[in-house]
């Protein structure tokens, strides 16, 4: 299986990371999230890493590009489901996921979405 | 990675399946996902397996446990994202999948749940 499947959630698309990322793989997901963003115009990203016990620095790098090509397709992305040991080794590493919001899971990241998006629309004015 | 993550989303739970079922997974799974319906109060589950490019009769049979047993603690189950392909796979086996709804992707299944629990308010009688 070499496809990580991203499944539409209202306005907010959820990919579950549930395998070890290889570049293939990756490349594969940039892929298919950034063509769903553009078909389902989509707001928002929710990427749910619970299942990973590891997050190295190709991941932590990976989930960087892909929160930065989901922003310049005008979709916020949040990390969420991050295991206490993951964030652990991720400050000991030094590697701050700069640019990447996270939630403690997918309710709490969509709210934070859903916030984000209200927030936008009282700075421009426009109905949420 | 020996467990596929249960995510909660608002009263219902997502499971989206993306790799082999095998019996330590299905045993682990089955736990996971009956504490976790006790646990959050869970009325619906939506089990995604888009991912899936066979389904055999081992895990045909196994997703229809899980919903027996997701049904008996007062929880619907929807199965979503079915490959055409795999429709096709399941009915020449003669494989029905009694018991379990199905919808094409999560905001149609969520959408079926939240249907169903409506139709059970409005026969009993209380608010939903």
């Amino acid at each position: 299986m070499e496809q990580i499947p991203v499944l539409k959630l209202g306005d907010f698309l959820l990919v579950s990371i549930q395998v070890e990322l290889h570049d293939e793989l990756v490349l594969n997901l940039q892929d298919d999230l950034t063509s769903r963003i553009e078909q389902t115009r989509a707001r928002g990203v929710l990427i749910d890493i619970s299942a990973l016990e590891i997050v190295d620095s190709f991941i932590g790098r990976t989930l960087g590009h892909i929160a930065a090509m989901a922003r310049v397709l005008d979709a916020a992305t949040v990390l969420v489901g991050m295991r206490p040991a993951v964030a652990i080794t991720l400050v000991e590493l030094g590697m701050s996921l700069k640019g990447i919001r996270t939630a403690l899971d997918v309710d709490k990241g969509m709210a934070l979405l859903r916030q984000s998006l209200d927030d936008a629309a009282d700075q421009t004015g426009e109905p949420s």
